[in-house]
């Protein structure tokens, strides 16, 4: 199964551009799932409600939702992304899971970190797997976003809900999450591809930069992949994701069956 | 609050050579809460229950506990410390935390590695914080024990039950936990510290070696102390509890108070 993820600058404010640069960044390249960082279609560093009302859009009708089903349908591939959302009036910092077949599903940040609490509302839907399809068989993919990671419990409960690839757009300022990944892939044996964004946001007075160096970690927390700092690349790699379905440490031990909940959160 | 770990090798069979060691290596240190590996009364690679049997002590009134007590009045510090533990006839990995007036608080090893799982009970106890206090004010430590660490429930648990230090003796194989605990000390913001054995156990035809390299880490996750992989040490620092009582990663977001806790496990 082939896997991987965009590291990019989005611009600030203009859609159409992040549309164009992901349409050229992705031209001709062959995957089965693609994770894109966090907030691709708007950029991260809002200043004012007029400006998500302008940059966010409705799911699944958007245009920036419309590009992503088309570059799905002519790879045939699935692509998760982040997502600057409006529903009902509110603004949600979500992630598309989208099929080739143009099915599109929502997960929306559950654990919003520091200003983003004044522009968007928490995510209100659960924690989720979703079955994907192709020449690999069938896969379960679990979304989360940015500093969710930071929260075990996210990683845990889509683990446990039998995700084999979390799959985690990001757009980091610190770097911690990318040292602290392999944690959350071994301790839930899980695949995690953790797509960040590179480059700077200027906006309202205000600067804000992102670390890059994306990651793909592997069951066992190997690091697949460490991605530069500042550079847009787009990196593909053969896993098997059947690997996941063994939560083996030893022979004795099992991540997830040896839990013993009725000694947690007591 | 002077805090700090003993890295060393337990004879494997020798309770009173062990106790001996301690004595020595802890001779005119100053600490308040010092924290030794696991199982340092007994060894680790078990081969029988007769060995078991012969090295396992009850709690309070075996002679490992009686040394502890001795030292912790002398120093008029508190000790965490590993211990094989023998109650009603089974048997558990356990810790015990020994105070300056020689009570004695227990936990027993809730996640047990591979073949332990052959000669110990799990764990049965709730996993509950202890209020230590001194010149240096009150404190509240939470104790697990080894591969307890992979399971981000247990620190959590702890964590969430107010611990500011999580004591942690282990005889750990590999390498992983060293690295992860900076991920479980952030998480909580709590301070970890990882009491690690050096050296090797050969019992029974098997021989097994174990990694050192102890670790302290503070509340934003940065490495106190990295010990050596093969020598015995005594390491002791100064640290400040109460940054332990502050969980906030931003000034919007607290590690405890975001949790979602209706989105997870579900």
């Amino acid at each position: 199964m082939k896997v991987g993820l965009l590291q990019f600058k989005p611009e600030f404010g203009d859609v159409d551009a992040n549309i164009e640069k992901v349409q050229k960044l992705l031209h001709n390249k062959n995957f089965d799932l693609l994770v894109l960082p966090e907030l691709p279609n708007s950029g991260y560093l809002f200043s004012s409600i007029d400006e998500l009302n302008k940059l966010a859009e409705e799911i699944p009708n958007g245009k920036f939702c419309n590009a992503l089903v088309k570059i799905c349908k002519e790879i045939n591939g699935y692509i998760v992304s982040g997502i600057c959302e409006r529903s009902k009036g509110s603004f949600y910092n979500s992630a598309v899971l989208v099929s080739p077949a143009g099915e599109i599903k929502i997960y929306r940040k559950l654990q919003l970190f520091s200003e983003e609490k004044l522009w968007f509302k928490p995510g209100n839907l659960p924690l989720e797997t979703h079955e994907i399809k192709g020449t690999f068989g069938n896969v379960k993919i679990g979304m989360m976003v940015c500093f969710d990671w930071i929260f075990p419990e996210i990683t845990r409960t889509l683990a446990l809900n039998g995700a084999q690839i979390i799959c985690h757009p990001s757009n980091l300022v610190m770097q911690y999450c990318q040292t602290a990944m392999f944690t959350r892939a071994l301790e839930n044996h899980v695949f995690t591809i953790t797509a960040n964004r590179i480059g700077k946001d200027i906006n309202g007075g205000k600067e804000l930069a992102f670390t890059g160096k994306s990651v793909i970690v592997d069951p066992k927390g190997n690091y697949i992949y460490r991605g530069s700092d500042d550079k847009e690349e787009c990196f593909i790699v053969d896993i098997d994701p059947s690997k996941a379905l063994d939560k083996h440490v030893t022979k004795l031990n099992n991540v997830l069956e040896d839990r013993r909940e009725e000694f947690y959160f007591n």
